[in-house]
C-alpha cells in the first residue's frame, strides 16, 4: 500500500503541470532515467503530443534515457496509443509518451508504459518515484551511453494495422462522420481509419497546434456543445470528439447530442461481448447501463478504483475489456486506453448494421445520472466528507450494499445508487449517481447538498461551488 | 508567338492529367529534366501537394532533374505558394511542384517556377516544350549527377515570416474565422499564420489526405454552400476555403454566402493601393467593382487574357498587384500566386478595421454578374462561337469598346458589359457579363443561349449543357 | 534452362554497365518493376553503394517499385550484406541493391535479393527479364502507389547483431589488424565489428567515395601489392581488404603477402565444420586445399558452376557454408555472401586461437595453382576451346574423372587437376589448374599455351594476350 | 581583466573534462542556456565530434538554447571548422559545437563561436561564466522555447565552397596526399576538397570512431611516428594527420619526419603575404622561421598569449593570417581555426609550384628548437617558476628583450630566444626556445633542468620528470 505521506510525482494518470514551473527539462530527464531504471530497460519508444513544449522535454526524455544507457526509438509526433502500440510492436521494454493530455496549453507532462503498451500500474509508479526521490537511476559510462533512432512511420503503420483489423464485414451504410481532433495528434490517424473502414469522415480542427486555437482539448459536453448545430447542419451520422493525445473519445448525435459515458461503454460492452465471453473491469463511477448489458450478455462485472481499470487485466484472468468514462481497452488490440481504436469500433458498428448513433444506441438503457463537483475548502473537506457519508448510510432501509474500494458506493434494492468521492487532483468531492427517475435522482443529490451547506455554515463558510448536471 | 498546331505540354496552369495514363513517372521525369534544361539550373526547390501519387512523382522529377546535373532542394509536402517562396528564398534558379491544383485525386500533374517564385511565362512554356518533345534536355556524365537535400522546415519559416510580415497595427477585434482547408497542404500553413496574426481559428478538413474525403478540393460556390450553415452555427466573422494546392482562396460571408471573386479582388485592390501606387493588372473577365475601386484610388487598371497575370509583372512597370478570380498576386510579397497570402491579407483588415467580412465588403460596388458555360459538340464550337460573336457585335449602338486580348469583350456605354471565350481545356465556350440590373444581364445571357440553341438545332444538335449562375 | 539466344540483362552478378550508357534511370526503374512483380511483392528493402550514381539510381528504384503497389523500405547508404540482412530481417519479400561491385566508378548496376536474403537464383532471374522485356511488369492505380520508408539504421543494428554473435569465446589475443575499404560503404560496418570484437583496427581508405580516390575496389593481388609494405612497416597481425561494396574480402598476410583464396575458403571450412557437419559447396575452379579440409574432417564436398555457389543451399539439404574465390556463405547466419562476416570470423579465430594469420594458416595445405586467362578473337574462340579440350582428354592415362559442370575439368590420379572455361563475360578462356610440384604445373599450362598458339597461328593470329600467374 | 580566484569553467580551448563526471548532460545544457543568454541569440547552430557522448550531448545543448527561447540549426555530425563555416554561413548569432579536441575518448566538452564563426574571446568567456554561475539564464514561457531544425547538408556545401575557393590556378603535379584522419569528423571533409583540388588521396583512420581505435587524435610528433614508414612505403609526397575534430592539422615529410609547426606557420605566411600585405598575429611560443618569413616578405609580426591568437584578429585592424602551433586562422577565408583549409592550402601549394612537400619547405629558415614541459609538485611550482625566471634573467648580459606577456620570454642579441611559461591546465612548467646551434640550446636547457632540480631537491624532491624533446 503506498504512503500517503511521501512526495508524490504521479497523478491520477501521469505527471502533469505547468512548464516551466512545474513540469521543466531537469525533472522529465531525471523522471525519464527513473523510470527506464526502473524498467532495467534496454530500448525504450519516446513519442510525444502535439504541445509547443513537447519537442524540448522530448529532448528531455532522450537525454536522461540515453544517460541511463537505453536506447531511445523516437517515433515523433503521434497520438498517445500509437505511442503505446508502438512500445509493444517495436518490442521495447518501456514506453515514453509527453503529454498533457487535455490540460491547457501552457500544461506538459509526462506517461509512461510497460513494454506491452499498459501504462505503469500503481506499484510501478511507486517504485519510480522512490528511484527518482532518492536519485538512484543508474548513470553509465561514456561507452555505454544509449543511442538515439528517429522512426516517424509508426502512424501510417498503425493507421494501416488498425483499418485491416477493424475491416467492416459487410457494408450497409456509408456512414458521415464528423470528427473534431482537437488540434491533436490523433488528426495524423483516426480520420485515415474511418476512411479506409469505409466512412465519409469531415473533420474539425485536424490542424495540429500546441495552442489549440479551436477549443479547449477536454472533449466534456460544454465544450463540446457550440459545435453541435455544425454536425446538425452537416447531417452526420453521428459526431466524435477527441482530447488532446487522442486516448479519449466524446460521442454525440447530432440530434439527441452529448451521449452519456456509460452508454457509450455499454454498446462497446455490447459488441465485445457478442465476440468473446469474459469479464468487464470497469471503474466505480460507471452506472446501470453497463451492467445491465453486461449481464444480460453473460458477462461479469468487476469493479474498481478511478484511474486503475487497466489495472484490472493484470488481476483478472479473463478480462475481455475494460473501460472507464471516456477511456476504453480492448485488450485482444492491446493493453491500453486508445480513442482511435474506441471510434473506429464504432463506425465499424455503424456501416455493419447500417444504423447511424441514434439508431445503434436503440436498446442501451439510459438512466437518469447525476455526475456533480463540490468544491469545499481545503481544511473542511474531511468534516464535510464524512457528513455525506453518514447522510448516505443513514437511509439504511434501502441499501442493497455498501462500497468502499474508493469513495463510498451505496447501492439501492431498485438498482439505484450513489457514489460520494474525494477528488485527487482537486478540493473538490464528487458526487455521482443514478435512479430510475429523474425527480428521485435530483432529490437525493439536493439532500446531499443541503449536507454540505450545513457543515459549511456551521463553520462559516457560506458560499461554495457545485459543478455539473444531473441528466434526465 | 505559340504556334497552336504543335503537340501542347501545358495548359492554363501548368501540366495535368489522369495517373497513371496522362501523367506518369516517365513524363515528369523528363518534363522536369526539360524545365532544367531551360533555365540552365544549377539548383532547384521541389514540392508538392498532399496527393497519393505525389511522393512517387516527386521522387521521379528528382531523377529528371538530377540527371541533367541540377541540384534538388526538397522542400517535402508544403502548400504550392510555399514552393514558389523557397524557390526564391534558397536562391534556386527554378522551382517544381507536383500538384493538380483542385482537380479529383486520380490527377496529378506539375507546375514550373522561376528563381525568383514566378510561374513560367507563356514563351517560357514553349521552349520547354521544344526541349520536351524533342528530347533535347541535357543528361550529364555520371560525376556531374545532381545531389539532393531534403528541407522540411521551409513551411515554418513561411508562416514566421509571413505571420511577422502582416503584423495588424492595431487589434480592434479577435476575428473568429472558420477556414476549410479542402485536406490540402495548406493546412500546415495558414491556420498558423492567422492566429498568429490573432484571430480564433476553426478549421475543416484541415486533415492532410489526398483522397479529398472532406470535399472536392475546388472551392467553387456549390461545394461550398454545404458548409455555409456551419458557419453561421459557429457565428464566425468570416469563412475562407482553400483549393488543394492552397494558391487559390474562396471567401464567404456566414450571412450572404460566397461572396463574387471580383468584389473581394477589389477589396485587395483598395488595400494595396491604399499602401502602394501603380497599376493593376486584371484578367479579361474581371468585372466592374474592380474597375470602380482602382480607379476611384487613382490606380491604372490593366486588363489580359486568363491565366496570364502573371507576365503582367514582367511587362509592366509599375505594377502593385495582379489578380484574376481566385487568384491574387501581391509582388512586394513575391510574384506568385499565394492563397495563404490572401486569406492573411483579409483577416488582417478584418482585425485592424474591427470589422467582420460585411462590414468589410461594405463599400465594395456590388453589380449582377453572369458566369456561363456552355458546352457544344466539339466540331460545332466555331459555329456557335461565330454566331455569338455576331450577335454582341449587331448591337453596335451602345458599344463604347471592343476588347480581343482573349475572346470577344464588348463594353457598352453605361458600363455594363459581354464577354465569350472558347475554354482552353473543354469543349466549351464561355459567357461572362455584368449589367446594372439583374433583368438586363439575365436578358443578355438569354439572348445568347437562344443563338447558340439555334446554331446547334441548325446542324441537327437538340439539347446542350448550360452549366452556372446569374448572380444579382 | 535458359535460352542464351535471347537478350540478357542479368550478367554472372547482378545487372552491370556504364551510367549513363548502358545504366540508366530509366532501365533501373523499370528493371525494378520487373522484380517486384516477378516477387508479387508489397515490401522492398532497397539499398546502394556509395558510387555517385547511386543515389539517382536509388530514387529510379523508388520508383519502378512503387508505381507497381510496393512499399519501399529506403536502408540508405549500407554495404551489400547490410542490405541483404535487412532484406531478411525488415520481412521484406524482395531487396534491391543499387551497385556495379567492384568496377569502375563510371559503372553502376543492380543486384536482387529473395525474402531472406539470397540473391535471385538462375531461374528467378530468366523469369525477371522476361517481365522486363515483355514490359508486363503490374502498374496500379493512383491509390495503391507504394509508400517510402527512409530507414538509416540499420547498419548499426547489423553491427550490434554481428558483433554479439561472434563474440569470442575467449580472448588470447588482440590482434592489430589493417583494413582496406576501397573507399567503400563498408567502412560503416567492419571496422566497428572487427573492434567490437576485440581487434585493434587501423584502415585504409575508410573515406566513402564514389571515386574510389584511394585504390581500384577490386581486391585483386596487383591491386594490393602497393600496400603490403604498410601492413608490414605498422606490424599488424593481418591486412584484411574489401571491393567496393563488402561481399568480397582479400586477406593478406605483412610477411607472406596475398593468401590464395582456396586457402582462405579452407579455413573457413575447417572452422564450420568444427561447429556443425554436413556439406560445403564450391565452385569448380575451387583446388585441393578446401577438398583436403573437408574431406579430413567428414564433410562432403559439392562442386557447382562458379557464380551459383548460393543455389547449393536451395538444391542439397545439409549445407554448411558455400565459397567461390572471394565470396563465402554462412547460411546459419544468411544465405547471403557476406565478406563482413568473413573478416569478423577470421579475426575472431585470430582471437580465440592468439594467432596472426600465418599462424592461422598453418596446417592448411598449400598447392601450387595457377590461374590464366587467355584472350583470343572472339570468332576463334570456339577453335580454340575444342584444341584444349582434346589436348586435355588426350592424356587419357592419368586422368580419374572428367567433369563438364561449368567448362571441363580434368582430375588426375595423383590428385592434380586442370580446368579450362570460356568466360561469361568477356572474349577469355581461363585455365586454371593445380599440381604436386611448380614445375609440374607449369608444364601442363605451357602446354595449353603451345596449343593456343598453334590453332591461332593456323589461323593468321600471330598474338594473343595471357593474364594470371602460377604461383608456387 | 579576468579575475584569476573565481571558479572557472573555460580552459585554454573550451570546456572540457571527463564525462560523466567532470563534463555531463546537466552542466552542457546550462552553458548552453548561459551562451545564448550572452549573445541575446535568436538562432544557434550546434554541431559536435564523432566521440560516443557527443549525441547525448548535443540533445542537452538543444534542451539548454530552445529553454532560453533560442531556434536551433543542428549541423548534425560534422568538423569543427564546418561549425564555425555555418554559424557564419546561416546567419547564427551563435555556435556551440560539442568537442573535446584531441583529448582521450572517455573526455567531452563545448566551444563555443560568435555569429561570424570566430570562437569566445577572453571577455566573452568570463560573462558567460557569470551568466553560468549565477544561473541567470534566461528561461522562456512555454509559447517561447525555441525550434529545432536539422539539416545534415551542410559538410557538403563547405566541401563545394572550400573546394571552388582553393581551385589551383595551375597543375603542375597530381601530388600524392596520405592523410591520417584520427578517426575524426574531418573523413566527411578534408579527402573530398583535397581530391577536389586534384591530389590522389590515400587515408588512414577515416572511419569515424569515438573510440579513437586508429590512434590518439592528438596529432603529437610521437603518436605519428608509426605511421612514417607507411608514407615512406607508399611514396607519397606529403603525410597530413588530423587532430580529433580537424581543427588541428601535422605536416609530415615521409622522409624527413615532422615538420616544426612553426616552419609549417612560416611556409602559409610565406604565402599569405604574397596575396595580401598585412600583419601576421602569433603565439608567444612561435619560432624566428616565421619572424624571419614576415620580416622579409614586409609583414609585421604581432605576438600573443597562447589561445589566443584570434582575439587579435578583433585588436588589430590589418591581420592576414593568425597561427599558433597546430592552429591555424586565415580571416579572409573565416576568423576560425581550420585544419582542413591548412591542409588544402598547402595542397594547393604542392599543386600549383609542382613540389613535393621537402621541396616546399626548401627555404624556410630550420633552427634548432626545445619544446620541454617540467611537471613540479603542485606546491612547489612557484619556488620552481621564480628561480627560472632569475636564471633566465641574471645572464643579462646578451638579452636584446624581455617579453612577459604570457610567461616570460628572453630574446638575445644573437636572435636566439628562450621562455619559460607555466602550463594553465597542468602542474607543469613549459620550456622553449631556439638557439644558432644545437648544443648551445641544449646547454641553455640542461642549465635550466639543473635549476630546477636544484630547488626541489633543497625541498626534499628528488624526482621529477621531463618531457618533449630538443630538435636540431
Amino acid at each position: 500500500m503506498r504512503c500517503r505521506f511521501v512526495r508524490r510525482l504521479f497523478g491520477t494518470a501521469g505527471i502533469r503541470g505547468r512548464y516551466p514551473d512545474e513540469i521543466n527539462p531537469q525533472l522529465i530527464a531525471e523522471v525519464s532515467a527513473s523510470i527506464a531504471t526502473f524498467f532495467k530497460a534496454r530500448k525504450c519508444a519516446l513519442g510525444g503530443d502535439g504541445r509547443l513544449t513537447t519537442p524540448i522535454l522530448k529532448h528531455s526524455a532522450t537525454v536522461g534515457l540515453a544517460s541511463v544507457g537505453v536506447d531511445v526509438i523516437d517515433v515523433s509526433l503521434t497520438p498517445l496509443p500509437v505511442l503505446a502500440w508502438s512500445t509493444s510492436k517495436l518490442k521495447c521494454d518501456c514506453g515514453v509518451y509527453i503529454t498533457a493530455s487535455h490540460n491547457p496549453p501552457q500544461y506538459n507532462g509526462l506517461k509512461a508504459f510497460r513494454g506491452d503498451g499498459m501504462e505503469l500500474l500503481e506499484d510501478d509508479e511507486v517504485r519510480v518515484e522512490e528511484i527518482y526521490f532518492s536519485r538512484s537511476w543508474s548513470s553509465v559510462e561514456w561507452f555505454k551511453v544509449g543511442h538515439v533512432e528517429i522512426v516517424p512511420y509508426v502512424v501510417d503503420e498503425y493507421v494501416a494495422e488498425l483499418t485491416s483489423r477493424l475491416t467492416p464485414k459487410e457494408v450497409k451504410l456509408k456512414p458521415k462522420v464528423l470528427i473534431d481532433l482537437a488540434n491533436g495528434a490523433a488528426s495524423l490517424a483516426t480520420p485515415k481509419v474511418l476512411e479506409g473502414l469505409g466512412a465519409h469522415v469531415i473533420t474539425l480542427n485536424a490542424n495540429i497546434d500546441g495552442r489549440f486555437p479551436g477549443r479547449s482539448p477536454e472533449p466534456r459536453s460544454d465544450v463540446l456543445k457550440p459545435f453541435l448545430p455544425v454536425a446538425k447542419s452537416l447531417g452526420v451520422d453521428v459526431f466524435l470528439a477527441h482530447d488532446g493525445d487522442g486516448d479519449r473519445l466524446a460521442v454525440l448525435s447530432p440530434n439527441l447530442g452529448f451521449i452519456k459515458q456509460d452508454r457509450v461503454i455499454a454498446l462497446l460492452a455490447k459488441y465485445v461481448l457478442s465476440v468473446r465471453k469474459g469479464s468487464v473491469v470497469v471503474s466505480i463511477d460507471v452506472g446501470n447501463a453497463v451492467k445491465d448489458v453486461v449481464e444480460s450478455l453473460g458477462g461479469k462485472l468487476i469493479v474498481v478504483k478511478l484511474g486503475l481499470t487497466h489495472e484490472g487485466l493484470v488481476k483478472h484472468g479473463d478480462v475481455v475489456m475494460t473501460a472507464e468514462p471516456w477511456k476504453f481497452i480492448d485488450p485482444s488490440w492491446g493493453p491500453w486506453v486508445d480513442g482511435i481504436y474506441k471510434a473506429s469500433l464504432i463506425v465499424k458498428l455503424m456501416i455493419e448494421e447500417g444504423k447511424n448513433i441514434d439508431k445503434l444506441m436503440e436498446g442501451i438503457p439510459n438512466y437518469p445520472q447525476a455526475r456533480i463537483s463540490v468544491e469545499v475548502p481545503k481544511h473542511l473537506r474531511e468534516y464535510v466528507y464524512e457528513a455525506l457519508q453518514n447522510k448516505l448510510l443513514e437511509g439504511g432501509r434501502g441499501i442493497s450494499e455498501v462500497i468502499t474500494i474508493d469513495g463510498l458506493r451505496v447501492n439501492y434494492l431498485d438498482g439505484s445508487w450513489m457514489l460520494i468521492r474525494k477528488s485527487g487532483t482537486e478540493p473538490k468531492i464528487r458526487i455521482y449517481g443514478e435512479s430510475l427517475t429523474f425527480n428521485e435522482l435530483k432529490k437525493r443529490v439536493d439532500d446531499l447538498i443541503v449536507v454540505v451547506d450545513k457543515v459549511l455554515k456551521d463553520r462559516g463558510v457560506h458560499e461554495f461551488k457545485v459543478e455539473g448536471e444531473v441528466l434526465p
